[in-house]
Protein backbone atom coordinates (compact mmCIF):
# COMPACT_ATOMS: atom_id res chain seq x y z
CA UNK A 1 0.00 0.00 0.00
CA UNK A 2 2.81 2.30 -0.28
CA UNK A 3 1.27 3.68 -3.26
CA UNK A 4 -0.79 5.83 -1.24
CA UNK A 5 1.16 8.34 1.75
CA UNK A 6 -0.03 7.96 5.02
CA UNK A 7 -1.68 11.44 4.87
CA UNK A 8 -3.93 10.14 1.25
CA UNK A 9 -5.05 7.03 3.20
CA UNK A 10 -6.40 9.15 5.84
CA UNK A 11 -8.26 11.58 3.73
CA UNK A 12 -9.63 8.66 1.77
CA UNK A 13 -10.80 6.64 5.14
CA UNK A 14 -12.60 10.36 5.74
CA UNK A 15 -13.96 10.82 2.56
CA UNK A 16 -15.76 7.45 2.33
CA UNK A 17 -16.48 8.01 6.20
CA UNK A 18 -18.20 11.84 4.73
CA UNK A 19 -20.50 9.75 1.93
CA UNK A 20 -21.28 6.74 4.46
CA UNK A 21 -22.67 9.59 6.48
CA UNK A 22 -24.37 11.52 3.61
CA UNK A 23 -26.03 8.37 2.42
CA UNK A 24 -27.09 7.64 5.65
CA UNK A 25 -28.85 10.91 6.29
CA UNK A 26 -30.45 11.09 2.69
CA UNK A 27 -31.68 7.05 3.57
CA UNK A 28 -33.02 6.87 6.50
CA UNK A 29 -36.56 9.18 6.24
CA UNK A 30 -37.54 6.11 3.84
CA UNK A 31 -36.87 3.15 5.77
CA UNK A 32 -39.64 2.27 7.63
CA UNK A 33 -41.35 5.23 6.85
CA UNK A 34 -45.73 3.42 6.74
CA UNK A 35 -46.44 7.01 4.70
CA UNK A 36 -44.23 6.50 2.27
CA UNK A 37 -44.35 2.49 2.06
CA UNK A 38 -48.00 2.68 1.96
CA UNK A 39 -48.11 3.89 -1.75
CA UNK A 40 -47.78 1.58 -4.33
CA UNK A 41 -45.07 1.75 -7.23
CA UNK A 42 -47.44 0.53 -9.69
CA UNK A 43 -49.98 2.77 -8.68
CA UNK A 44 -48.84 6.30 -9.00
CA UNK A 45 -45.03 5.29 -10.06
CA UNK A 46 -43.39 6.42 -6.53
CA UNK A 47 -41.19 3.71 -5.43
CA UNK A 48 -39.59 4.93 -2.05
CA UNK A 49 -36.96 2.16 -2.21
CA UNK A 50 -35.80 3.32 -5.81
CA UNK A 51 -36.29 6.85 -4.20
CA UNK A 52 -34.11 6.56 -0.66
CA UNK A 53 -31.26 4.66 -3.88
CA UNK A 54 -31.01 7.87 -5.62
CA UNK A 55 -31.27 10.28 -3.21
CA UNK A 56 -28.11 7.98 -1.53
CA UNK A 57 -26.09 7.67 -4.82
CA UNK A 58 -26.63 11.52 -5.33
CA UNK A 59 -25.50 12.88 -1.57
CA UNK A 60 -21.85 10.49 -2.27
CA UNK A 61 -21.73 11.83 -5.44
CA UNK A 62 -21.82 15.08 -3.71
CA UNK A 63 -19.13 14.37 -1.59
CA UNK A 64 -16.31 13.06 -4.01
CA UNK A 65 -17.28 16.54 -6.61
CA UNK A 66 -15.97 18.30 -3.66
CA UNK A 67 -13.39 16.26 -2.22
CA UNK A 68 -12.17 13.92 -5.07
CA UNK A 69 -13.09 15.34 -8.51
CA UNK A 70 -10.02 13.88 -9.62
CA UNK A 71 -11.36 10.37 -9.58
CA UNK A 72 -14.09 8.34 -11.39
CA UNK A 73 -17.29 7.01 -10.11
CA UNK A 74 -19.46 3.84 -11.42
CA UNK A 75 -22.62 3.43 -9.29
CA UNK A 76 -25.62 1.33 -9.19
CA UNK A 77 -28.14 4.14 -10.25
CA UNK A 78 -26.32 6.83 -12.08
CA UNK A 79 -23.85 4.94 -14.10
CA UNK A 80 -20.17 5.55 -14.78
CA UNK A 81 -18.26 8.61 -14.89
CA UNK A 82 -14.63 8.79 -16.09
CA UNK A 83 -11.95 10.35 -13.75
CA UNK A 84 -8.16 10.92 -14.17
CA UNK A 85 -6.34 9.44 -11.51
CA UNK A 86 -6.83 5.76 -12.18
CA UNK A 87 -9.29 5.12 -8.93
CA UNK A 88 -12.68 5.14 -9.22
CA UNK A 89 -15.64 5.00 -6.22
CA UNK A 90 -18.12 2.14 -7.16
CA UNK A 91 -21.10 2.29 -5.35
CA UNK A 92 -24.03 0.87 -4.22
CA UNK A 93 -26.43 3.19 -2.26
CA UNK A 94 -29.08 0.12 -1.06
CA UNK A 95 -27.52 -3.60 -1.32
CA UNK A 96 -30.25 -5.93 0.07
CA UNK A 97 -34.13 -3.57 -1.49
CA UNK A 98 -36.06 -6.58 -0.34
CA UNK A 99 -34.56 -6.20 2.94
CA UNK A 100 -34.87 -2.72 2.93
CA UNK A 101 -38.41 -2.97 1.71
CA UNK A 102 -39.40 -5.32 5.01
CA UNK A 103 -37.70 -3.60 7.32
CA UNK A 104 -35.07 -6.14 7.75
CA UNK A 105 -32.36 -3.99 9.35
CA UNK A 106 -29.82 -6.50 7.18
CA UNK A 107 -29.10 -4.16 3.98
CA UNK A 108 -26.56 -1.81 3.26
CA UNK A 109 -24.88 1.17 1.94
CA UNK A 110 -21.80 0.16 -0.34
CA UNK A 111 -18.80 2.27 -0.91
CA UNK A 112 -15.35 0.95 -2.87
CA UNK A 113 -12.77 2.92 -4.09
CA UNK A 114 -11.03 0.70 -6.50
CA UNK A 115 -8.58 0.14 -9.22
CA UNK A 116 -8.21 -1.72 -12.20
CA UNK A 117 -7.37 -4.72 -9.94
CA UNK A 118 -10.33 -4.42 -7.48
CA UNK A 119 -10.64 -2.60 -4.25
CA UNK A 120 -8.42 -0.88 -2.44
CA UNK A 121 -10.58 -0.06 0.85
CA UNK A 122 -13.89 -0.38 1.42
CA UNK A 123 -17.13 0.60 3.53
CA UNK A 124 -20.35 -1.70 4.40
CA UNK A 125 -22.66 1.01 6.13
CA UNK A 126 -26.28 0.04 8.50
CA UNK A 127 -27.52 3.34 8.57
CA UNK A 128 -30.71 1.86 10.67
CA UNK A 129 -28.73 0.40 13.07
CA UNK A 130 -25.64 2.99 12.35
CA UNK A 131 -23.37 0.18 11.99
CA UNK A 132 -19.96 1.01 9.47
CA UNK A 133 -17.54 -1.85 8.80
CA UNK A 134 -14.35 -0.10 7.00
CA UNK A 135 -11.55 -2.32 5.64
CA UNK A 136 -8.81 -0.93 3.69
CA UNK A 137 -5.09 -0.08 4.38
CA UNK A 138 -3.88 -2.51 6.87
CA UNK A 139 -7.19 -1.47 9.29
CA UNK A 140 -10.34 -3.55 9.39
CA UNK A 141 -12.90 -2.54 12.09
CA UNK A 142 -16.40 -2.21 12.71
CA UNK A 143 -18.11 1.24 14.65
CA UNK A 144 -21.59 0.18 16.01
CA UNK A 145 -23.73 -0.41 19.05
CA UNK A 146 -20.66 -1.86 20.59
CA UNK A 147 -18.44 0.93 19.74
CA UNK A 148 -15.38 0.56 17.66
CA UNK A 149 -13.80 -3.06 17.35
CA UNK A 150 -11.52 -4.56 15.01
CA UNK A 151 -12.16 -6.95 12.50
CA UNK A 152 -10.96 -10.39 12.26
CA UNK A 153 -12.23 -13.45 10.51
CA UNK A 154 -12.32 -16.46 12.68
CA UNK A 155 -10.38 -19.51 12.37
CA UNK A 156 -10.87 -22.68 10.37
CA UNK A 157 -13.31 -25.28 11.74
CA UNK A 158 -15.04 -28.90 9.86
CA UNK A 159 -17.87 -27.77 7.60
CA UNK A 160 -20.10 -29.22 9.64
CA UNK A 161 -19.44 -26.75 12.43
CA UNK A 162 -19.23 -23.98 10.24
CA UNK A 163 -21.76 -21.12 9.32
CA UNK A 164 -22.66 -20.52 5.19
CA UNK A 165 -24.59 -17.20 4.89
CA UNK A 166 -26.17 -16.26 1.08
CA UNK A 167 -28.67 -14.40 -1.05
CA UNK A 168 -30.29 -17.20 -2.43
CA UNK A 169 -32.52 -18.57 -3.92
CA UNK A 170 -33.03 -14.54 -4.43
CA UNK A 171 -30.28 -14.59 -6.77
CA UNK A 172 -28.19 -17.08 -9.41
CA UNK A 173 -30.18 -19.17 -12.00
CA UNK A 174 -31.00 -22.79 -11.20
CA UNK A 175 -27.94 -25.01 -11.77
CA UNK A 176 -26.06 -22.47 -9.85
CA UNK A 177 -29.05 -22.67 -6.54
CA UNK A 178 -28.51 -26.84 -6.79
CA UNK A 179 -24.83 -26.37 -6.24
CA UNK A 180 -25.06 -24.00 -3.64
CA UNK A 181 -27.43 -26.79 -1.85
CA UNK A 182 -24.91 -29.47 -2.69
CA UNK A 183 -22.48 -27.20 -0.30
CA UNK A 184 -25.07 -26.29 1.64
CA UNK A 185 -26.29 -29.89 3.08
CA UNK A 186 -22.84 -30.16 4.33
CA UNK A 187 -22.71 -26.99 6.86
CA UNK A 188 -24.21 -26.55 10.22
CA UNK A 189 -26.10 -23.89 9.75
CA UNK A 190 -27.67 -21.74 6.10
CA UNK A 191 -28.89 -18.44 6.38
CA UNK A 192 -30.88 -16.91 3.33
CA UNK A 193 -31.35 -13.38 1.66
CA UNK A 194 -28.78 -11.64 3.93
CA UNK A 195 -27.19 -9.63 1.46
CA UNK A 196 -24.17 -7.75 1.94
CA UNK A 197 -24.85 -7.73 5.68
CA UNK A 198 -23.49 -11.51 5.11
CA UNK A 199 -19.82 -9.92 4.31
CA UNK A 200 -20.22 -7.93 7.81
CA UNK A 201 -20.54 -11.00 10.02
CA UNK A 202 -17.52 -13.01 7.94
CA UNK A 203 -15.19 -10.00 8.79
CA UNK A 204 -16.42 -9.67 12.24
CA UNK A 205 -16.09 -13.39 12.73
CA UNK A 206 -18.92 -15.00 13.75
CA UNK A 207 -20.05 -17.01 10.44
CA UNK A 208 -17.33 -18.92 8.18
CA UNK A 209 -18.83 -18.55 4.43
CA UNK A 210 -20.30 -16.60 2.05
CA UNK A 211 -21.50 -17.96 -1.23
CA UNK A 212 -23.01 -15.69 -4.16
CA UNK A 213 -24.17 -16.19 -7.87
CA UNK A 214 -25.38 -13.15 -10.23
CA UNK A 215 -23.47 -10.34 -8.70
CA UNK A 216 -22.84 -7.03 -10.03
CA UNK A 217 -19.72 -5.23 -9.60
CA UNK A 218 -21.03 -2.60 -7.08
CA UNK A 219 -22.48 -5.42 -4.80
CA UNK A 220 -19.08 -7.46 -3.80
CA UNK A 221 -16.27 -4.43 -4.13
CA UNK A 222 -17.33 -2.79 -0.68
CA UNK A 223 -17.73 -6.11 0.97
CA UNK A 224 -14.52 -7.37 -0.61
CA UNK A 225 -12.50 -4.97 0.64
CA UNK A 226 -14.10 -5.21 3.82
CA UNK A 227 -13.42 -8.96 4.48
CA UNK A 228 -10.13 -9.11 2.83
CA UNK A 229 -9.03 -6.61 4.99
CA UNK A 230 -10.30 -8.77 7.91
CA UNK A 231 -8.05 -11.51 7.01
CA UNK A 232 -10.97 -13.41 4.63
CA UNK A 233 -10.76 -14.88 1.06
CA UNK A 234 -12.90 -13.68 -1.56
CA UNK A 235 -12.57 -15.25 -5.22
CA UNK A 236 -15.13 -16.19 -8.07
CA UNK A 237 -15.96 -20.21 -7.69
CA UNK A 238 -13.06 -20.95 -9.54
CA UNK A 239 -10.37 -19.15 -7.54
CA UNK A 240 -10.51 -16.06 -9.62
CA UNK A 241 -11.05 -12.32 -9.50
CA UNK A 242 -14.23 -11.74 -7.51
CA UNK A 243 -14.18 -7.92 -8.41
CA UNK A 244 -16.41 -7.90 -11.48
CA UNK A 245 -19.13 -9.60 -10.13
CA UNK A 246 -20.91 -13.46 -10.96
CA UNK A 247 -19.95 -16.11 -8.67
CA UNK A 248 -18.47 -15.39 -5.44
CA UNK A 249 -17.23 -17.47 -2.43
CA UNK A 250 -15.43 -15.42 0.40
CA UNK A 251 -14.40 -17.59 3.48
CA UNK A 252 -13.11 -16.78 6.62
CA UNK A 253 -10.07 -19.53 6.18
CA UNK A 254 -7.81 -21.07 3.24
CA UNK A 255 -9.18 -24.40 3.71
CA UNK A 256 -13.28 -23.12 3.74
CA UNK A 257 -12.14 -21.86 0.30
CA UNK A 258 -10.73 -24.55 -1.19
CA UNK A 259 -13.68 -27.01 0.21
CA UNK A 260 -16.32 -24.96 -0.75
CA UNK A 261 -14.03 -24.08 -4.51
CA UNK A 262 -14.21 -28.35 -4.21
CA UNK A 263 -17.50 -28.49 -3.35
CA UNK A 264 -19.78 -26.14 -6.22
CA UNK A 265 -16.95 -27.47 -8.86
CA UNK A 266 -18.97 -30.98 -7.78
CA UNK A 267 -22.42 -29.45 -7.48
CA UNK A 268 -22.50 -28.10 -10.66
CA UNK A 269 -20.90 -30.63 -12.62
CA UNK A 270 -23.59 -33.80 -11.04
CA UNK A 271 -26.42 -31.32 -12.37
CA UNK B 1 -58.91 -4.40 29.76
CA UNK B 2 -61.58 -2.76 32.60
CA UNK B 3 -60.01 -5.55 34.92
CA UNK B 4 -56.67 -3.28 35.29
CA UNK B 5 -56.78 0.38 36.50
CA UNK B 6 -54.66 2.75 34.67
CA UNK B 7 -52.31 2.77 37.77
CA UNK B 8 -51.85 -0.87 37.84
CA UNK B 9 -51.42 -0.93 33.69
CA UNK B 10 -48.63 1.74 34.27
CA UNK B 11 -47.01 -0.21 36.86
CA UNK B 12 -47.29 -3.44 34.79
CA UNK B 13 -45.45 -1.46 31.84
CA UNK B 14 -43.00 -0.56 33.61
CA UNK B 15 -42.40 -3.91 34.93
CA UNK B 16 -41.72 -5.56 31.71
CA UNK B 17 -39.32 -2.16 30.26
CA UNK B 18 -37.17 -3.03 34.13
CA UNK B 19 -37.12 -6.72 32.88
CA UNK B 20 -36.01 -6.27 29.14
CA UNK B 21 -33.55 -3.42 30.38
CA UNK B 22 -32.22 -6.53 32.93
CA UNK B 23 -32.49 -8.89 29.86
CA UNK B 24 -30.32 -6.84 27.59
CA UNK B 25 -27.78 -6.00 30.11
CA UNK B 26 -27.23 -9.62 30.63
CA UNK B 27 -26.68 -10.98 26.69
CA UNK B 28 -25.19 -8.21 25.28
CA UNK B 29 -21.60 -8.97 26.64
CA UNK B 30 -22.29 -12.53 25.03
CA UNK B 31 -23.13 -11.35 21.46
CA UNK B 32 -20.63 -10.92 19.09
CA UNK B 33 -18.07 -11.52 21.02
CA UNK B 34 -15.44 -13.16 19.15
CA UNK B 35 -13.79 -14.34 22.35
CA UNK B 36 -16.46 -16.03 23.55
CA UNK B 37 -17.92 -17.90 20.53
CA UNK B 38 -14.39 -19.05 19.19
CA UNK B 39 -14.91 -21.33 21.95
CA UNK B 40 -16.62 -24.83 21.02
CA UNK B 41 -19.38 -26.07 23.06
CA UNK B 42 -18.73 -29.68 22.40
CA UNK B 43 -14.85 -29.47 23.33
CA UNK B 44 -15.50 -27.90 27.03
CA UNK B 45 -19.03 -27.66 27.90
CA UNK B 46 -18.87 -23.86 27.32
CA UNK B 47 -22.22 -22.65 24.87
CA UNK B 48 -22.51 -18.62 24.92
CA UNK B 49 -26.16 -18.63 23.64
CA UNK B 50 -27.19 -20.67 26.59
CA UNK B 51 -25.43 -18.86 28.92
CA UNK B 52 -26.59 -15.53 27.67
CA UNK B 53 -30.14 -17.08 27.81
CA UNK B 54 -29.87 -18.13 31.31
CA UNK B 55 -28.52 -15.06 32.50
CA UNK B 56 -31.21 -13.01 30.84
CA UNK B 57 -33.94 -15.24 32.13
CA UNK B 58 -32.26 -14.94 35.74
CA UNK B 59 -32.09 -11.39 35.36
CA UNK B 60 -35.71 -11.35 34.43
CA UNK B 61 -36.83 -13.31 37.62
CA UNK B 62 -35.15 -11.25 39.81
CA UNK B 63 -37.11 -7.80 38.68
CA UNK B 64 -40.67 -10.29 38.84
CA UNK B 65 -39.66 -11.64 42.61
CA UNK B 66 -39.17 -7.82 43.48
CA UNK B 67 -41.65 -5.98 42.18
CA UNK B 68 -44.39 -8.99 41.15
CA UNK B 69 -43.76 -11.88 43.80
CA UNK B 70 -47.67 -12.65 43.31
CA UNK B 71 -47.65 -13.45 39.86
CA UNK B 72 -46.81 -16.57 37.89
CA UNK B 73 -43.30 -17.57 35.82
CA UNK B 74 -43.32 -19.39 32.69
CA UNK B 75 -39.53 -19.30 30.93
CA UNK B 76 -37.84 -21.12 28.74
CA UNK B 77 -34.99 -22.02 30.44
CA UNK B 78 -36.04 -22.74 34.11
CA UNK B 79 -39.80 -23.50 33.83
CA UNK B 80 -42.93 -22.58 35.79
CA UNK B 81 -43.12 -21.27 38.59
CA UNK B 82 -46.65 -20.88 40.29
CA UNK B 83 -48.42 -17.82 41.17
CA UNK B 84 -51.75 -16.46 42.90
CA UNK B 85 -52.89 -13.69 40.76
CA UNK B 86 -53.55 -15.78 37.93
CA UNK B 87 -51.44 -13.92 35.69
CA UNK B 88 -47.96 -15.77 34.20
CA UNK B 89 -44.87 -13.43 32.78
CA UNK B 90 -43.92 -15.66 30.09
CA UNK B 91 -40.50 -15.60 28.82
CA UNK B 92 -37.84 -16.72 26.13
CA UNK B 93 -34.79 -14.80 26.87
CA UNK B 94 -33.55 -15.01 23.36
CA UNK B 95 -35.85 -16.26 20.25
CA UNK B 96 -33.67 -16.80 17.59
CA UNK B 97 -30.53 -18.33 18.76
CA UNK B 98 -29.40 -19.37 15.36
CA UNK B 99 -29.45 -15.99 14.66
CA UNK B 100 -27.80 -14.74 17.92
CA UNK B 101 -25.24 -17.17 17.41
CA UNK B 102 -24.25 -16.14 13.73
CA UNK B 103 -24.50 -12.67 14.22
CA UNK B 104 -27.72 -11.17 12.83
CA UNK B 105 -29.75 -8.69 15.07
CA UNK B 106 -33.24 -10.34 14.15
CA UNK B 107 -33.08 -12.59 17.37
CA UNK B 108 -34.99 -11.17 20.75
CA UNK B 109 -36.29 -10.99 24.11
CA UNK B 110 -39.74 -12.18 24.12
CA UNK B 111 -41.83 -11.53 27.58
CA UNK B 112 -45.65 -11.83 27.59
CA UNK B 113 -48.20 -11.17 30.88
CA UNK B 114 -50.69 -13.65 30.09
CA UNK B 115 -53.99 -15.85 31.70
CA UNK B 116 -55.44 -18.93 30.44
CA UNK B 117 -56.96 -16.86 27.82
CA UNK B 118 -53.58 -15.78 26.29
CA UNK B 119 -51.67 -12.47 26.63
CA UNK B 120 -52.56 -9.63 27.62
CA UNK B 121 -49.60 -7.56 27.30
CA UNK B 122 -46.10 -8.09 25.01
CA UNK B 123 -42.85 -6.80 24.72
CA UNK B 124 -40.11 -8.23 21.69
CA UNK B 125 -37.06 -6.58 22.33
CA UNK B 126 -33.64 -6.29 20.24
CA UNK B 127 -31.21 -5.53 22.44
CA UNK B 128 -28.29 -4.79 19.76
CA UNK B 129 -30.29 -2.21 18.15
CA UNK B 130 -31.84 -0.80 20.64
CA UNK B 131 -35.03 -1.47 19.83
CA UNK B 132 -38.70 -2.26 21.91
CA UNK B 133 -41.67 -3.42 20.42
CA UNK B 134 -44.43 -3.21 22.99
CA UNK B 135 -48.32 -3.86 22.48
CA UNK B 136 -51.15 -4.28 25.58
CA UNK B 137 -53.68 -1.73 26.94
CA UNK B 138 -54.65 -0.52 23.90
CA UNK B 139 -50.95 0.57 23.37
CA UNK B 140 -48.77 -0.61 20.24
CA UNK B 141 -45.34 1.68 20.10
CA UNK B 142 -41.58 1.05 19.15
CA UNK B 143 -38.76 2.32 20.50
CA UNK B 144 -35.25 2.56 18.63
CA UNK B 145 -33.14 4.71 16.41
CA UNK B 146 -36.31 6.23 14.86
CA UNK B 147 -37.28 7.60 18.68
CA UNK B 148 -40.71 6.46 20.00
CA UNK B 149 -43.80 5.74 16.87
CA UNK B 150 -47.10 3.87 17.16
CA UNK B 151 -47.61 0.81 15.65
CA UNK B 152 -50.16 -0.52 13.15
CA UNK B 153 -50.46 -3.14 10.78
CA UNK B 154 -50.67 -2.05 7.07
CA UNK B 155 -54.40 -2.02 5.33
CA UNK B 156 -55.13 -5.24 2.54
CA UNK B 157 -53.63 -5.75 -0.72
CA UNK B 158 -53.79 -9.09 -2.81
CA UNK B 159 -51.40 -11.80 -1.82
CA UNK B 160 -49.19 -11.03 -5.02
CA UNK B 161 -48.62 -8.11 -3.82
CA UNK B 162 -47.42 -9.44 -0.15
CA UNK B 163 -44.92 -10.34 2.07
CA UNK B 164 -44.90 -13.60 4.33
CA UNK B 165 -41.68 -14.18 6.75
CA UNK B 166 -40.97 -16.87 9.08
CA UNK B 167 -38.84 -19.26 10.78
CA UNK B 168 -39.16 -22.12 8.07
CA UNK B 169 -37.37 -24.53 6.95
CA UNK B 170 -36.06 -24.38 10.31
CA UNK B 171 -39.46 -24.98 11.48
CA UNK B 172 -42.26 -27.42 11.31
CA UNK B 173 -42.60 -30.63 10.00
CA UNK B 174 -41.72 -31.64 6.70
CA UNK B 175 -45.82 -31.62 5.48
CA UNK B 176 -45.96 -28.53 7.42
CA UNK B 177 -43.32 -26.94 5.04
CA UNK B 178 -45.05 -28.07 2.09
CA UNK B 179 -48.25 -26.20 2.92
CA UNK B 180 -45.91 -23.46 3.99
CA UNK B 181 -44.35 -23.20 0.49
CA UNK B 182 -48.28 -23.99 -1.12
CA UNK B 183 -48.38 -20.26 0.22
CA UNK B 184 -45.51 -18.61 0.26
CA UNK B 185 -45.57 -19.12 -3.82
CA UNK B 186 -48.59 -17.12 -4.14
CA UNK B 187 -46.53 -13.97 -2.33
CA UNK B 188 -44.54 -11.28 -4.06
CA UNK B 189 -42.11 -11.98 -1.35
CA UNK B 190 -40.95 -14.32 1.24
CA UNK B 191 -38.14 -14.25 3.94
CA UNK B 192 -36.61 -16.83 6.07
CA UNK B 193 -34.93 -17.76 9.05
CA UNK B 194 -36.60 -14.23 10.55
CA UNK B 195 -37.78 -15.35 14.31
CA UNK B 196 -39.58 -12.82 16.19
CA UNK B 197 -38.51 -10.49 14.67
CA UNK B 198 -41.23 -10.99 11.75
CA UNK B 199 -43.88 -10.00 14.11
CA UNK B 200 -42.12 -7.09 15.12
CA UNK B 201 -42.06 -6.18 11.18
CA UNK B 202 -46.19 -6.93 10.63
CA UNK B 203 -46.77 -5.17 13.94
CA UNK B 204 -44.77 -2.02 12.19
CA UNK B 205 -46.82 -1.98 8.89
CA UNK B 206 -43.75 -3.39 7.15
CA UNK B 207 -44.80 -7.26 6.06
CA UNK B 208 -48.47 -8.78 5.76
CA UNK B 209 -48.29 -12.46 7.02
CA UNK B 210 -46.07 -14.65 9.10
CA UNK B 211 -47.13 -18.20 9.20
CA UNK B 212 -45.02 -20.47 11.54
CA UNK B 213 -44.99 -24.74 13.09
CA UNK B 214 -43.46 -26.16 15.50
CA UNK B 215 -43.78 -23.08 18.27
CA UNK B 216 -43.86 -23.41 21.81
CA UNK B 217 -46.29 -20.93 24.02
CA UNK B 218 -43.24 -19.09 25.15
CA UNK B 219 -42.21 -18.23 21.23
CA UNK B 220 -45.30 -16.80 20.15
CA UNK B 221 -47.18 -15.07 23.74
CA UNK B 222 -44.77 -12.02 23.59
CA UNK B 223 -45.14 -11.34 19.59
CA UNK B 224 -49.26 -11.88 19.52
CA UNK B 225 -49.59 -9.63 22.11
CA UNK B 226 -47.50 -7.01 20.18
CA UNK B 227 -49.46 -7.87 16.95
CA UNK B 228 -52.91 -7.61 18.30
CA UNK B 229 -52.43 -4.16 19.73
CA UNK B 230 -51.13 -3.33 16.28
CA UNK B 231 -54.06 -4.16 14.70
CA UNK B 232 -53.51 -7.50 13.91
CA UNK B 233 -54.99 -11.02 13.54
CA UNK B 234 -52.99 -14.22 15.46
CA UNK B 235 -54.12 -17.48 15.46
CA UNK B 236 -53.35 -21.22 14.52
CA UNK B 237 -53.91 -22.55 11.17
CA UNK B 238 -57.63 -22.87 11.45
CA UNK B 239 -58.30 -19.56 13.20
CA UNK B 240 -58.99 -21.14 16.75
CA UNK B 241 -56.11 -19.86 19.80
CA UNK B 242 -52.64 -19.20 19.20
CA UNK B 243 -50.89 -18.78 22.31
CA UNK B 244 -50.45 -21.98 23.37
CA UNK B 245 -47.61 -22.51 20.17
CA UNK B 246 -47.69 -24.93 17.37
CA UNK B 247 -48.80 -23.71 14.04
CA UNK B 248 -49.52 -20.09 14.14
CA UNK B 249 -50.88 -17.51 11.31
CA UNK B 250 -49.86 -13.77 12.45
CA UNK B 251 -51.98 -11.57 9.72
CA UNK B 252 -52.45 -7.99 8.52
CA UNK B 253 -55.91 -7.61 7.46
CA UNK B 254 -59.04 -10.01 7.84
CA UNK B 255 -58.36 -10.77 4.18
CA UNK B 256 -54.77 -11.99 4.54
CA UNK B 257 -55.68 -13.88 7.57
CA UNK B 258 -58.63 -15.63 5.32
CA UNK B 259 -56.26 -16.28 2.49
CA UNK B 260 -53.53 -18.06 4.35
CA UNK B 261 -55.69 -20.39 6.23
CA UNK B 262 -57.52 -21.62 2.86
CA UNK B 263 -54.02 -22.03 1.08
CA UNK B 264 -52.88 -24.18 4.28
CA UNK B 265 -55.48 -25.94 4.60
CA UNK B 266 -55.45 -26.83 0.94
CA UNK B 267 -51.74 -27.33 0.79
CA UNK B 268 -51.84 -29.91 3.38
CA UNK B 269 -54.70 -31.83 1.54
CA UNK B 270 -52.63 -31.70 -1.48
CA UNK B 271 -49.88 -33.34 -0.14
Amino acid sequence: MSRFTSETQTTLIDVASEMADAARAAILPFFRNPDLMADNKEEDGFDPVTEADRAAEAAMRNVLERRRPQDGIFGEEMGKQEGESGLTWVLDPIDGTRGFLSGTPTWGVLIALSDENGPIMGVVDQPYIQERFFGGFNQAWCDGPHGRRSLRVRGPRPLNESILFTTFPEVGTQDERRAFHYLGDRMQLVRYGMDCYAYALLAAGQIDLVVEAGLNPYDIQGPQAVVQAAGGIVTDWHGGPAHNGGRVIAAASEAHHAEAMRLLEEGLANI
